[in-house]
């Protein structure tokens, strides 16, 4: 489907805002090192081209623009090894909470800490692998539930304990929602490069020091156990953002 | 802002989708009685026009168009009478979850009921006011709060107990975000004929018998309140849908 390698998403030299195919030096993965990229026109889960005209990438933005996306789904806890060090019992179903469309923000975006933000305690980030859909499904089986996904970014699940936990009435999304507090990117790696999704190395660092560090091979529900089970009864759609947990 | 009084979309007898203005016979107020309605041409939450093209009415639609809306917002518990009844406490703040755009649908469409809600038992009905955002706002006050409204409808915060609370990991989202199970309408009546939204008589019939009945004057949070709370480090957006609790 998708015949771009790396989507980003970026302001130009020129001034203006463009998807493209992020540009590589030669060895090198990490997208945040393209300094070009070939523009793509048209529709980028559907027919589109990647085009021979390169623009200079000013700033990478929110690999999707905002009237893309659908809707934002993440799971609560996804990794053994974190829920074995919580104590916390391994969940039977994914447990499914939603961030509004306004919480996605780009991979050098600020993370706007609102005066509601500010009471209480427990700012904290959570790393996680994020598969965005690129084909409208329902009810898919796990073999085929790949087969819908456009490709994969990082993201933040940024949260705020007291809001999500002690003044949220048990629900989550309260504190985790606000402006800006879905951070992915920095691009999306088109699926035909991840062969298997549930091989990758994830990790935070803060301050430059590394705080989080895993493999998706440890999660509990794997990409595609998520999107059937997530699809059953409930159609996915193309530009649909989904963390998977951490 | 809205020209409109009672905005409708609808099948019309030539087979095409249109959004209109109801036009209701003589004296009646239900939406669900006007077989005509006035064309409305432009953009529904900026520059349109009540046109003096009028249409015969098939069906009855969602009241939005799913590409108009953007993210469903549902509280829970907000009325004291069924706090108190069900012995729950008076939550200190709205206690918010989000339900996906595709839960929404029309007043006349049937719920599907998919293979994963057919399991367990709990299938119920939550009737609530639902407001619709008309205007972009984030960090409203209170008495600003209602300005950024386009109207109001009725919804049914279709649920699944068993989903929502024993196999949600304490998440409700997904014993109430299934296909179809966010139903509103039968239209957006403007705000300019509802000038305060805490004095509307609110049930719900099952089989001609009222299973609920209310008034919004007993909601806890009120839908000024709801609004000035959520816009809090959070944008909300034309075309936003809040569910505003049962």
């Amino acid at each position: 489907m998708a015949s771009f390698t790396r989507l980003i998403r970026f302001l130009a030299r020129d001034g203006r805002t463009y998807y493209g195919d992020a540009i590589l030096p030669q060895g090198v993965s990490d997208i945040r090192a393209a300094k070009q990229a070939r523009l793509i026109v048209g529709d980028i889960f559907g027919t589109h081209t990647v085009t021979d005209q390169v623009a200079d990438i000013r700033l990478l933005l929110s690999p999707l623009a905002p009237e893309d996306v659908r809707t934002v789904r993440c799971l609560g806890l996804n990794y053994e090894q974190h829920a074995h060090e919580s104590g916390m019992p391994i969940p039977k179903f994914p447990v499914l909470f939603y961030k509004p469309v306004t919480s996605l923000s780009g991979p050098t975006d600020p993370i706007p800490i609102s005066r509601l933000a500010q009471e209480g305690e427990g700012l904290d980030y959570e790393c996680e692998l994020v598969a965005v859909i690129g084909k409208r499904c329902t009810d898919v089986s796990e073999d085929k539930a790949l087969d819908y996904v456009l490709g994969y970014a990082v993201g933040n699940d940024v949260s705020h304990r007291d809001w999500q936990i002690k003044r949220g009435g048990g629900q989550w999304s309260l504190g985790k929602g606000f402006d800006g507090w879905a951070p992915f990117g920095p691009g999306i790696v088109s699926k035909s490069l991840i062969e298997d999704p549930q091989t990758l190395k994830i990790s935070t660092k803060l301050n430059g020091k590394t705080v989080q560090e895993s493999s998706t091979a440890d999660m509990i529900f794997s990409v595609k156990k998520t999107i059937a089970f997530l699809s059953q009864g409930t159609t996915l759609l193309p530009g649909d953002v989904i963390f998977t947990g951490t």
